[in-house]
């Protein structure tokens, strides 16, 4: 008899993962003993020995409950009679600037890609799920800024390694194993393997804007629309992925045709031609200009570069259009200048 | 005292459209008697002879409501005493394939072409606002398919005039100067017109996926997400509009430097250089291929186009890729063959 249904799916899963990684290499599951991620963990240390791969084990500890410390221990034990060697927890200190979410966020992962250098790991398994893409990307169209912000989270990114000595360094790879599986096969995943999950309190907490999304936005659209709106939303946000990467590159090929010098300015950019770009490309152009020019990429919003862009195509004499960061765009012989206010 | 705002903003609107149109042009306001092209057809009413064009209006008699016909006399009437001229209205039988919605559609507009056509008016202004621009933008994210299906609708279109004798022809002008306004603009644009908007029980009948979006998901995802989401979605669909242009385009332009000849298939690519372009323009490419091969695009879903897409670039000996339409995809000889099965 095989393997339950969802922990083969789950395997498989990561079997696929591991088979983009050398022979031999260390792979680290991070996991916070929730569903998701614990069964990412038992699907690797049962994967990783069979594919002569290491299988290691990191969890948080945020800091940010009662208890948290103990919860840690619990993972790591969890993790450790799983056959992940090594596991252990790392506390972290959350206070950095954005919010908690974007603290805690900004604090797990510079103290994972500290154990994976430390573990010389080839790769880190996150365990989110379509589930979470499909989170992602509602949240995403709330701030209605294009195809990246529905891109949702890619299946594997690189952040710089801590101390990296020299540019050859690629950085700390992140897998996304389990983006194509949903939320209920991985709980069901732990039951089969007699895991026991642990409910974070956070994931059912209404100040989240998250939590809103999960309990509250997501069934009522699969009400509405029908059931498999997760899996529409997490393909579209494949899809708006490709998107966006050929356009920002086509953008920023383009932004090396038009960018020119200027005195007094920051940033210059040639108006001849500009106007026959595609709009995608053009205001992408554009934004490039204005990020590189101080705007800060956050505050810098839609509506911003569409008044940049009247500035090219449909110039009457404006004078100029003001921009977040204390900038100023001017139209100026021949030339698009952004400068300091 | 000048008029009530939600009238000034409906007005401008109009008047932004009006100016885009030849002096002396005439301009149908298509009005079903709901708040947002009745307020429509008040604010056309008023612009028009300011701006030296004809106003004139049209409803449709779908016929599918007991009674509808009277309605339609009551729009007429309405309309005539805004001083629509001529207003009239026309009958239509909805039954064309793809669902009563669709076929209410399909039937509608080719009224709509023909009146234009009649009255030679050098555009068709349709009522839908910022609102129903959200709702559909829902509906194609439902789909999963991509930019083109969260493009929503366009504020300006052009269908082929009925009968049209040559090709210089460019078919009849469709505006949606309402496209930025909300709902409840239209609706104190009514009140303060003295206009009763009539109440379509098919807007309130959940059996329409648009209704449920409208009355059980968008107060939803407000809520969850913060006000704004109507309006961070219409301004999603427009980004993803122009992107979705953008990449057609490339695509188009790849399609015909990649498109071959071979005996016996219906349409041939090349695959030396296929696999570098971007992934969002080569599968666009390969979509192109698989519809201009007989696939029909409706039933050609993004996982087809993947797997025909790792031919190209993962190619380990598949034998081929089944297609809707009787259609194959077969890799031979450093060319991708579309056969019919």
């Amino acid at each position: 008899m095989g393997p339950d249904p969802a922990v083969a799916t789950v395997r498989l899963a990561v079997r696929r993962a591991l088979a983009e990684l050398p022979p031999g290499a260390v792979v680290v599951a991070a996991c916070s003993g929730g569903a998701d991620s614990l069964a990412l963990a038992g699907a690797l240390a049962f994967e990783a020995p069979r594919s002569e791969r290491t299988a290691a084990g990191v969890t948080i500890d945020h800091g940010l409950q009662d208890g948290s410390d103990k919860r840690a221990d619990t993972v790591v034990r969890t993790m450790a009679g799983l056959g992940l060697d090594p596991s252990g927890s790392i506390a972290v200190t959350v206070d950095g600037p954005g919010g908690p979410e974007n603290a805690a966020r900004d604090a797990r992962y510079r103290a994972l890609d500290e154990a994976a250098g430390r573990l010389s790991a080839a790769a880190v398994l996150l365990g989110h799920t379509r589930d979470d893409q499909a989170e992602t990307v509602l949240l995403g169209l709330a701030r209605g800024s294009g195809a990246r912000s529905l891109a949702g989270m890619p299946s594997a990114f690189r952040r710089p390694s801590p101390g990296a000595a020299d540019q050859s360094d690629q950085g700390v790879l992140y897998l996304r194993p389990l983006l194509e599986l949903d939320r209920a096969t991985t709980r069901r995943a732990c039951d089969a393997m007699g895991l026991e999950p642990w409910d974070d309190p956070h994931n059912v907490d209404p100040t989240y804007a998250r939590v809103r999304v999960r309990h509250d936005a997501l069934p009522v659209l699969e009400k509405t629309l029908g059931p498999g709106v997760a899996e529409a939303l997490a393909r579209t946000a494949r899809m708006l992925r490709d998107d966006a990467d050929a356009l920002d590159e086509l953008a920023a090929n383009a932004y090396t045709d038009f960018e020119t010098q200027e005195d007094g300015c920051r940033v210059a950019v040639l108006l001849e031609g500009l106007e026959n770009l595609p709009r995608a490309v053009r205001t992408r152009v554009l934004r490039m200009a204005a990020v590189r020019a101080g705007s800060p990429p956050g505050t810098l919003a839609a509506v911003h570069v569409d008044a940049v862009d009247r500035l090219v195509t449909a110039w009457s004499g404006q004078r100029h259009v003001d921009l977040p960061g204390r900038l100023r765009a001017v139209r100026r012989y021949g030339k698009l200048l952004f400068v300091p206010v």
